[in-house]
């Protein structure tokens, strides 16, 4: 016998015969002697209905009040959930942020969760029931209700499984796992059974969308077993945790593309120390993540620094930079936000110097140009062109995974 | 400067172009110098389009859950309402039950009313905000969402009124008052300016529902100050407290109908003690309801009881005295189901025994019969045929009202 925290996202709940096949999930997995707290957004578009609905009454209502508004989602959802289930048999109670006592900071819209009080899920538990909350919300030290913005469904379940210490938190999305590659686009893409956080995270960052970052961040720091699973299909999900057990021959669990980028380059710096530091302290003052820096000495007492920024912040880190020419005291500007960032994720390549190498030999057999290289301990990413992407993508992957298909 | 206790109705807040009209007559209470509390229902339909939303998902769903349920239908109809205040530029919060510590015992779908604590409103107050609170629901000892049944929202806002010491509770609704007869049926009918708790209660009892019992009960019970008037006109209502000043030659507050009412009678009882005892116990044991008694002396040592129940209790009621036959020992039972109570109220009948005598005359020139009489020390009523009731009210109206009319 378990604890088992499951969470459905708003499509998986989105009307009466969803919820029905949601509720046969979570009976099921309690039938088999688990305790089950289930975590729930709002309903399909509700979140998105309600935020329509509030424009009418006033478009620049504030963030406190559209959470008050928001959260009757997740507490309808919640609700018909549990009557559903109670309709099946089975002992259940929906509970609110409130209810639980799960508290937030104050920042309306975008909390925080500081701290999940137990007793009563605890209480509800040893009588036997399945619990299902409201995700995404919470409630702060004015008793107001709060809000926890983008992907906070799945930091709620986490957090909920942290606090409870749950033996495992399932995450039910729209896809069954983590895939190698986007198995939307890439011919012989496969789930992965088991992976890493680190690995999880580098690939959220990818843009491999699965789980939110603070999500898995989050699910590292308390060791929190997740499931990666989807509610549609009932096969088993991507496993992540801490170590995973590795399949001979593959150092990489994944390849994935990040479009959302844009390049710049400093042109003709002087060749003195501060340099660096005044470029990055300014863009950072302004809030713009810069991800690859590389730098190279030119010639004579020159050298020139690029950099990459998401595309929505290029605009300004442009402009700033234009602004601040004299300053910096370089020569030219460049920028292309026609480029691609594809990158190989895997905790295997630690001690592994043959993983980078074997990547770029995919790329020169492809032809395909790099313009920047970036590495970490469990990553290694490449700047493209833009149209070369796919490409990329798929020529790296048949080079890492073709094997262990072909053997299959 | 005045603390006013301001309630409005599902219809009052049904759509933006309502609310906006309702947040008007809000703000300029707060800017005439009041501190204002606004307790709100859910918007329009809100309430049954839950309820059959929730059928979709469990016809027997428990009244937890349907609490759960129902109860985002005030959270929202305050958050819009609180956003759209805010967009005319008023200092405004809204809180829900749990927020503000409005507590309740455990009877889900119909809880009464148990504490309510005033710090968080008062901390608003203190802070010159308008504050906008949910109606109809509580919360438990359990912290679990209650809801407050049939004219659940009148109850918050006298509770309210009556836990803050507030000057004024406004029951705003769609009609501009209290009237001496139904307006839509009766000529001649007026609104009154101020009318007594006791009468009011009769009045509610008697079929003229504006306000439901138990808020006017409480009202009494806590001396709140009442008023009843429409969000539509914006005339003064009718104000309800505990002594009012009387026009000259008026003692008579209003006349009211009753259709929900059926006759039983027991024809041919034994004239010995215990016979009404027996009788009345045997149906109130079952919950049944008897309002106006009639003991007759018939001939010999016989005699006849007839009775008044309302229409939905007649089966049971019948059933009941048909099993007892033998031990009750009567010779037959007569019913009838196309009969109506008219009654007159007022407060100033006490001590004028020439009232009763002038709505007798009123029936007798109209020809109409009187089945039966009951008197209190507010009221007299009686009960006539059904064909007959609408013309038994408007003939008293004329009698009592006629001679204020003309002068005017």
């Amino acid at each position: 016998m378990a604890l088992i925290v499951q969470k459905f996202g708003g499509t998986s709940v989105g009307g009466p015969e969803r919820v029905r096949h949601v509720a046969q999930i979570i009976t099921d997995t309690y039938r088999q002697g688990n305790d089950v707290v289930v975590v729930l957004s709002a309903q399909g578009k509700t979140t998105d209905q309600l935020l329509a609905l509030a424009k009418e009454y006033n478009p620049k209502a504030s963030k406190r009040e559209l959470d008050q508004l928001l959260s009757t989602g997740e507490q309808q959802s919640v609700a018909l959930a549990a009557m559903c289930i109670q309709g099946m048999g089975f002992p259940v109670v929906s509970l609110n942020a409130w209810q639980v006592g799960f508290k937030t900071n104050t920042t309306y819209g975008d909390a925080r969760i500081s701290k999940i009080e137990t007793e009563r899920i605890r209480m509800e538990l040893d009588q036997h029931k399945i619990v299902i909350f409201t995700g995404f919300q919470g409630i702060n030290r004015r008793d107001d209700i709060t809000t926890l913005g983008r992907g906070g469904s799945d930091a709620s379940a986490v957090a909920l499984a942290a606090a409870l210490r749950a033996d495992l938190c399932q995450i039910y999305t729209d896809v069954d796992g983590v895939y190698t590659a986007d198995p939307n686009k890439v011919e012989g893409a496969r789930k992965l059974d088991e992976i890493t956080y680190d690995e999880m995270l580098e690939l959220a960052t990818l843009g491999a969308k699965v789980l939110h970052n603070c999500s898995v961040e989050m699910a590292k720091r308390y060791n929190v077993r997740l499931e990666v699973l989807s509610s549609f299909t009932g096969n088993p999900g991507t496993k992540v945790k801490e170590v995973v057990k590795k399949m001979e021959n593959s150092h990489v669990s994944g390849v994935a593309k990040d479009k959302d980028i844009a390049r710049l380059a400093l042109v003709g710096l002087k060749n003195e120390p501060g340099v660096a530091f005044r470029i990055f302290s300014l863009l950072s003052n302004r809030k713009i993540n810069v991800d690859i820096i590389l730098q190279s000495i030119g010639r004579d007492d020159q050298k020139d620094i690029s950099f990459t920024v998401s595309r929505s912040d290029l605009e300004q880190a442009k402009a700033l930079l234009e602004e601040r020419k004299d300053t910096l005291n370089y020569e030219s500007l460049e920028v292309n936000d026609h480029v691609a960032k594809v990158s190989i994720v895997g905790a295997g390549m630690i001690g592994s110097p043959g993983v980078a190498a074997k990547m770029f030999e995919a790329l020169y057999d492809a032809g395909i140009n790099i313009n920047m290289i970036s590495t970490s301990e469990i990553k290694v990413s490449v700047l493209v062109d833009e149209m070369d992407a796919d490409r990329a993508v798929q020529t790296i992957h048949d080079k890492f995974f073709r094997d262990f298909n072909r053997r299959r």
